[in-house]
């Protein structure tokens, strides 16, 4: 466990925790892919080989699903965590089954509620890198209602 | 079967199709934020109760994933689509299991590739509605790299 954020107050711009690694395995990025991403080159390894991947890679939904669950159950803002309304996504390259990635949630802004309650508006980023060659598969910036 | 669009160059600014309905049943609610977002509003209906929310809601990255796969089986774009490496999301109200959203799909920017190559990117804005009450629970945009 990451030792978790404590409030909103507790928090600053540029602030960065690594959170471990995962990776997915080839039956699970099948099954999200079938309920959630039916695209070929998710689906079937062969047919995938005629992507412009040139092979199977995982869907980014997937990839950004896995990610956020795993900060999630690290614990670090479980605790003041109450909601959230918007999620910037960006997946700079592919991401195969199996391939380890190390995630990183860093601070982008902060901003206490103007209205009083007990509550703010935190900007958080998630990284993840390929752990083979560093290279960034997700890079997404999650908007959190934070108790303080 | 949404009619499906045969290239990239049959894509302007403005179109839009409407692509059904679906709603999301508590057991698969639950099942999605135990994996990838188990905070506990999405997780266990008598907890719910004490959170901002008041009850159970899904997570927005289950309804994004739905619309998403939705869309996909339509047929719309699934002959054309190459890939896409964006989607940015909004969730400006809550989604409880079982209510029916509304999807609709409109294009809000293409670009042919400069690069020669039979192919561009089309920013897709994926739109679910209450069909309850029309309150919009999600409102994303996702660039898709199609077929010319």
């Amino acid at each position: 466990m990451t030792d978790p954020i404590r409030s909103l107050d507790d928090l600053a711009p540029g602030q960065g925790w690594d959170i471990g690694t995962l990776s997915l395995p080839l039956e699970e990025v099948v099954a999200f892919a079938s309920r959630y991403d039916p695209q070929f080159f998710h689906l079937d390894p062969e047919a995938a080989r005629d992507s412009l991947f040139g092979e199977l890679v995982v869907s980014g939904l997937h990839t950004l699903s896995a990610v956020f669950g795993h900060v999630m159950r690290s614990g670090l803002i479980s605790g003041i965590s109450v909601g959230g309304n918007q999620i910037d996504s960006r997946w700079p390259a592919p991401l195969r089954p199996d391939e380890e990635i190390a995630i990183r949630v860093e601070v982008d802004e902060v901003r206490p509620s103007r209205s009083g309650r007990p509550l703010g508006i935190a900007k958080l980023r998630y990284t993840a890198r390929r752990v083979a060659d560093g290279v960034v598969v997700l890079d997404a910036v999650g908007t959190h209602f934070l108790r303080r």
